[in-house]
């Protein structure tokens, strides 16, 4: 048994994995505790409950996530629209590469724990609503600079960034589901143009249509 | 207690409802089988175990959801494209009721149950990615349709719909996440471009560039 630091990071790393592999209620405190080599009664010491702990672990992953792969992805070294394109072939290598040492595609630890828990669970809802709401940060931010050094135009950045964080969990549910990294990687493909679009006129006009037709 | 056909229907209900409400682990054979007014040794009569429950209680709600939302959608009383706009529309809009109904937007029943369970149990999975590709195939024939009648060119009908998939199933996603059936519509309005969304020869260009980049 490690210094009393080494065992609250020890207790986050194995329920990042633990609950990524086995969903939140798949994992019993007790598990955790074996796995991580922490006897109970310092859990209490960290953590008021496994909920606590599934919190923490969700922010370690989101630090790991956002150093490992969302900043190099959004790293100024390209134009802004190759930045967007070059974070989906990366997160669909990242799929390619968990296949390779796991057989499986697991696809995202944030949006499977939402999937699992978000409707019984404000906290954790809460927590991955954040991190929906940072990635699509980094999308807005380099959708306003493909605008400013006319690269694109006629679109609404904020928008058009959540489409893009809803096409990037579609595409890992996707992957999950087919266990398929190939077609993450060819859906990714279509992301920037996801990105590029505007304001149809045409569209806008069909949807009154649609709803009109709807509510007949 | 009703009678022995009932009581399977009873099951399968309280399957569909209690999963979708609390995650598949999140409900045991026990409150089931109280649930439904079923006796436990009627259960085995009817299934070998919870999951032989959760694989009927899933086709059950595709049937319940291609009867009531996808077919009506996918009806051909308006030209092709628009019922791709239509369909996201009304998944939107049914998730508006179901806030309205219980306060939560619940997501896809599928989609979770693959985020949850879907690196666990290969027949969950395999459930949900026929159901997955039953809904691809609707997008596929209305893509194919466009193309017949002239009002899209230039597109991969099969790789779009997969899109189209991905990106449904990341609207109910960010939906339940956010809590938002407002976002769920506005998000559902870009579905219709990226139906549309095309090769084009500079994102492929781009796309080599990047893997060249990211290898180096």
């Amino acid at each position: 048994m490690g210094r009393t630091s080494d065992a609250r990071a020890r207790l986050v790393t194995s329920a990042a994995e633990f609950v990524y592999a086995r969903g939140y209620q798949g994992v019993s405190v007790e598990e955790l505790c074996e796995r991580a080599g922490v006897k109970k009664g310092s859990f209490y010491h960290f953590f008021r409950s496994k909920q606590g702990l599934a919190l923490a672990a969700l922010d370690e992953q989101w630090k790991l996530a956002q150093e490992g792969l969302v900043e190099p992805a959004f790293k100024n070294d390209v134009p802004p629209l190759d930045r967007i394109g070059r974070f989906f072939e990366w997160v669909a290598a990242a799929s390619s590469h968990e296949q390779e040492t796991t057989g499986q595609v697991g696809g995202c630890r944030f949006g499977n724990l939402s999937a699992e828990m978000g409707s019984r669970d404000p906290a954790i809802r809460a927590k991955v609503e954040s991190v929906f709401q940072a990635i699509a940060g980094y999308f807005e931010r380099a959708l306003e600079e493909a605008v400013a050094v006319g690269d694109l135009s006629g679109v609404d950045p904020a928008a058009n960034a959540q489409a893009l964080v809803a096409y990037m969990e579609g595409i890992l549910l996707l992957g999950r589901t087919y266990n398929d990294p190939d077609l993450m990687k060819r859906l990714g493909r279509k992301a920037v143009q996801l990105a590029c679009s505007g304001h149809v006129r045409d569209e806008h006009r069909d949807d009154l249509r649609i709803e009109k037709e709807a509510n007949s």
